[in-house]
């Protein structure tokens, strides 16, 4: 392990890749790597990438990374495939965008599916982006196919949230998700080139003014930043609507210097910070959890939680005396 | 609470929209209810409608509603809206099919916001299906706008899951996500008027063999119904594709029906007890994490894990290190 260490701080990729497959296939071993790099990392900027099937995230994402790399940056992709926690979500396979960035030195691609629970792989994705971080990447772009619990794992989990639409997704408000406008920090509309591209920009940009009116200015609400002990700072980022045809190249630079200035916003503000507490709060939560089952798992065998399972389904039992009565018997 | 419970059990709207509010409102007057109603309820059908937002699903769930009412049913619908964890996802206020339904005396409506976590919705949610069922409704409605977990939670809550898409949403492999295959007992393109509509039930019609060929026939994956050790029913559902447009009413009778046929061999196959048994299990382990929670948040002080999330910020102390310290402090 020492060895394996050694060389993702050094950035090695082979040495990276090992060690994500070791994160995926065991809890232990997440733990053995993160607590020894967590220390070297805190430099990257996280940047989330959501936004419904069919806007373009892979393909914005793609160009998006060339031009980081361009630009000197050492860039990770973490795509996360939330979709299918029974399966694997493995249907669609790896990504086109593949061939374009391979074998690029500066670039790191890496997609990660559920394996069984949205918490397993929420906790999974945050110790692969750790490992990033401790391997010196500048810039770690984490894309889910998303919207209610997924994305806002995303914006939990990141220093910047962009989230991309496409004309005619979202043209009436009932369609444009209540939801966006409080994890967005950017909002893209991707093929811009197709009809409609101008309405949806405007239904947009119409909502996050409603969103300031009632209170959204910041990408987390009052309610917890007060929760969180926070003054607001003066600064105040009003989230842009940018739009972008991503399969030509076209607003990507533009794109990339929204980012860039969004990153200065959360150092001058004191956000950056407020997030890196929030990013820390929820995945010792979700650790907690994970740590509390496994536990409970070793207490209470599972004959005892099946038959109850069965008492609760005859009605015999409510499943909240079921769940005093296990709770009980792992606590003596 | 006992007058309460009676008049519940005896069907009365004013006395279960009470116990609605109390289960919402704390999580003590949900155990006080469902662990008294729970042994009364076992006969309602349970449906969850889900699909992405704009696919028509409130007027959908609204044409079915009328259909069960006009058939002699007592019909309830729980609109569930885990879009926006932050702020209550009010923003869309509540809906339009309200004036259509809302003095029918064998319709029940009632929308539900989360309110800070997905967790707490599911339970409320599960609670209150509990109510409807005590109270001797025949159907349960549960709608929900989603994608990823929420999606999911539905299919685990319910006896038959119904997914709705909308023409041209879903066209591509890219963008219909894997997991609907999984989780839809029926599957519903609406705005069946629309371009395009033949071309997405195809693409579903495909799918759905797809799935066939690599197991997904029944709901449940084969793993899992393997470790709820059971055999394959020698009976099997193949997931259709309806075609209606709610607006006009079309397809509707076709799709009430299907619903009937799915219940029946639900019943005959076993299966409706199987997922039974899952639906238990799930709401249980839920009930058991929220229990832990509040022991844990009882026993080891605000300013301990305060303090602890501020080491982590400042790379003094890993996450995983961090837990372990939570946890053994809980424990001693």
């Amino acid at each position: 392990v020492n060895d394996l260490l050694v060389k993702i701080r050094n950035g090695s990729f082979r040495a990276i890749a090992r060690a994500i497959t070791q994160i995926e296939n065991s809890d232990d071993a997440a733990m053995a790597i993160v607590s020894k790099l967590y220390k070297d990392g805190g430099h990257a900027h996280i940047i989330g990438i959501t936004g419904p099937p069919g806007a373009g995230k892979s393909t914005l994402v793609n160009e998006l990374a060339q031009l980081f790399a361009a630009n000197g940056e050492m860039v990770a992709i973490v795509a996360v495939d939330p979709s299918s926690p029974f399966s694997g979500g493995a249907l669609l396979g790896d990504r086109v965008r593949m061939l374009d960035l391979s074998n690029h030195p500066r670039v790191f691609i890496r997609s990660m599916a559920s394996r069984g629970n949205l918490g397993g792989l929420a906790s999974a994705t945050a110790a692969v982006v750790h490992v990033f971080d401790a391997a010196h990447f500048d810039s770690i772009l984490v894309e889910t196919v998303g919207a209610g619990q997924a994305e806002v794992d995303i914006a939990n989990n990141a220093h910047s949230t962009l989230v991309i639409e496409a004309p005619g997704m979202g043209d009436d408000v009932q369609s444009i998700k209540a939801g966006i406008l409080e994890i967005a920090d950017i909002l893209v509309v991707n093929k811009a080139d197709r009809r409609g591209a101008m309405r949806t920009a405007k239904s947009l940009e119409m909502m996050v003014d409603m969103g300031q009116a009632i209170g959204f200015g910041h990408h987390m609400p009052l309610a917890l930043r007060k929760e969180m002990g926070e003054t607001l700072a003066s600064q105040t980022w009003r989230t842009p609507v940018l739009q972008t045809v991503a399969n030509k190249g076209e607003g990507i630079k533009e794109l990339y210097d929204v980012i860039g200035s969004h990153r200065r916003y959360l150092e001058s503000s004191g956000e950056w910070r407020a997030r890196e507490e929030n990013r820390s709060r929820r995945e010792m939560e979700r650790l907690l959890q994970e740590r509390f089952f496994a536990s409970f798992q070793d207490v209470v065998p599972e004959a005892v939680r099946t038959d109850l399972v069965k008492a609760v389904v005859r009605r015999e039992l409510d499943p909240y005396g079921a769940v005093n009565h296990l709770f009980e018997r792992y606590k003596r």
